[in-house]
């Protein structure tokens, strides 16, 4: 044990010595890596490439009852699609809309709709009420804030803890301020961290009490199926909770396949309300006559049904898991007995969630990028692209091969000690 | 020559009476005939069907470069779908965003943009401008004006000629109101009637005047390359009179593969001056992370080039010529002679626009329905669904099969007949 706090000047300046020779010896070996984005590595990719030739002769786009899936029509989605979204959701799948290939994309609609036509029927556009604002649970989706960020939504940073967003903070602000209208939420093995929100947390959320008639709770599921071990986390289903309450109206709910099948070719779907189901689609019906259904139909054709899915995950886990368990081992080894950084142990998902000491988050991306290692912008995790301590950083384990992930973080964990030395012997 | 206009009121009665009792026999066939929407017939469909088993090995859905377009990234298109597109539109292809499924959700796209966000870096959003309007040519195409009409955008009819839209209209309107801050326009084989604009009339559009500087024209080129014979009309390109000019950004050009390939499995674009596309891009890359670039590159794969979509283009051509010509030459024979309509004879496109007398549209549309035959509503070819002169009938021939369409344009002639004999005969 030999945590740098207790290290007198001498012994710092020596592991310092010791470890930029590590470090340059890395930097002359003219690598290129890139941990920074949640993309599937194409050994991913290619477990679903028969997706790709089911579609061969006409007969096979028709629907059971006739439907030819190749011609127009149809705006919320192929009944087999929207079935086995409803399987993956755990929900009716009359509460499910099946859209284009991004769920990103209709996050960004349902935002846009808010603004410009209210959240429901009858209700006022946002851009109607002055300043609105988010509540943004940080470390978070560095997208769901640029979506806010982009439409002068103010963002209100919620601390994040081992069971979701805080929900005092929480439950106290929706409460007091109208023009809070929605907050952010990847629930299952959030962006970065890879918590699974408590079933406290989650009946918390039900039993909001929003003084705004129009606040929205935008639950990003994006990894609901998305575990590395065959016992996953759970989650309660949010949805099942508000059904028939006062809060019945409050949920978004998305999720897509762009991590089960192709990122960008996949399909994506959107869950909430009757009520909401209803409005959102008297709006897309004027936005589009409809979406992708021969890519909907390759998609049900390829996995069959629920388990078909669910087998197929497991087989995205076998490559995944090595790699984060890679990074994980690594961060055990070369920082715990430094007493300079904490992490998260995902079960799920696509990140790790890395705390380096106070003001070192910045010089550690640095150090990375000038050893030829891209990883995710510090910062990026927080509203604003501002972490308030400078020590969060988002590692992305999944893209590279599993060579190249280790050397990654055989890099990252000399830097992460590099900074923390810096910072004690500038201190 | 029978004109009805010249006959008495007996013989008005005699013909009523032998055409009631034809439409009669037509409605005990207990018929269900659609002609109501623009869509492609099977047999059109088939004619791409090789399109969906071309990526079936990994190696297939890599770029020339080695970019693994399974994955995410590449916001604005795929390269090889770009120089596709450009050569489509007879533009560079630096002015292309290829995107999803669906212009129309394009279109609706960047009407929400300048709303939210104004027509350009530092313009003022419209949606902090008071009441926006926009022109729209009517016949028209009424899912363009039902995103005005859902936006809460005015429209003001202006008048469509042989030549396009009343230009004289245009100029002053948009010259002398500041509100004005756009215009829908189907610039070749527009929807409904088939027009394609004259050379002066593009180039009048290229040097408008408009008193907003954000003014922007919709220019929805559906049917670029969608003609029904050898010798296609001949469109002027607007973006290339407008480059280097003071209306370089006045322009937002649309098409789709939709009536290529498959309607709603197909790929759509963007394409606009420099400063627009970055533009656009600046705020699409909030919205998501990118379109469905395997769906472009089966498109890329299975045309190879323009001359591949020409030649598939004469394919659709003689599938749907003798749909047209057997609509045309029945109007020849059983409505020419009365006196009592007028229609236009597309070479290319979707549609025909009939006009029956004044007040009679809505009768034929009802006498259609009541006999089996679903037409495209009455008064949906002008903004908010009220065609004045109650006149204006779309005819769409392309969807069902040959005999059913002659079949429906037989009980047509006969509704037209007969709704002008009611009028004549209540006078």
């Amino acid at each position: 044990m030999t945590f740098y706090a207790k290290l007198d000047r001498a012994s710092l300046e020596k592991e310092y010595q010791t470890l930029l020779n590590a470090y340059n010896e890395y930097k002359t070996k003219g690598l290129s890596l890139d941990m920074s984005r949640g993309k599937p590595g194409s050994d991913q990719l290619d477990l679903s490439q028969g997706m790709l030739s089911l579609l061969e002769s006409a007969d096979s786009c028709y629907s059971e009852k006739g439907a030819d899936y190749r011609n127009y029509g149809i705006l919320d989605g192929i009944t087999e699609a929207k079935k086995l979204f409803a399987d993956i959701l755990d929900l009716p799948a009359e509460n499910i809309i099946v859209c284009g290939n991004s769920s990103l994309n209709l996050m960004y609609d349902a935002v846009v709709r808010c603004m410009l036509y209210g959240a429901g029927k009858g209700l006022t556009p946002w851009v109607k009420q002055g300043q609105v604002k988010f509540l943004c649970p940080a470390p978070g989706y560095d997208r769901h804030f640029a979506i806010c960020q982009s439409l002068g939504i103010d963002m209100i940073t919620v601390p994040m803890t081992k069971d979701g967003p805080d929900m005092d903070v929480v439950e106290r602000l929706v409460a007091s301020d109208e023009s809070i209208k929605g907050i952010w939420c990847v629930p299952k093995y959030s962006n970065p961290e890879g918590v699974t929100y408590s079933e406290e947390t989650v009946r918390r959320f039900a039993r909001l009490k929003p003084a705004a008639k129009d606040f929205r709770v935008f639950w990003d599921n994006a990894y609901v199926i998305h575990d590395l071990y065959d016992e996953g986390d759970v989650l309660l289903n949010l949805q099942k909770e508000v059904a028939g309450g006062a809060n019945e109206d409050m949920v978004y709910e998305f999720t897509s396949t762009s991590k089960v099948s192709f990122p960008g070719s996949g399909v994506a779907c959107v869950a909430s309300s009757a009520a909401n189901i209803a409005f959102i689609k008297s709006v897309m019906t004027v936005q589009t006559i409809g979406f992708d259904k021969l890519n909907m139909l390759r998609h049900v054709k390829f996995f069959g049904d629920i388990d078909g899915v669910k087998r197929h995950m497991k087989l995205h886990a076998d490559v995944m898991r090595p790699k984060f368990e890679a990074v994980l081992s690594l961060f055990d080894k070369e920082l715990a007995p430094y007493g300079i950084a904490d992490w998260t142990t995902p079960r799920g998902g696509y990140f790790i969630s890395l705390n380096v000491p106070n003001g070192c988050a910045k010089r550690v991306f640095q150090l990375m990028k000038e050893a030829g290692v891209v990883m995710t912008s510090a910062g990026a995790t927080f509203p604003y692209g501002n972490d308030p301590d400078d020590k969060n950083l988002r590692i992305a384990p999944t893209y590279p091969p599993l060579a190249e992930i280790k050397l990654a973080a055989e890099i990252l964990v000399i830097c992460v000690r590099l900074a923390a030395l810096e910072k004690y012997l500038a201190e």
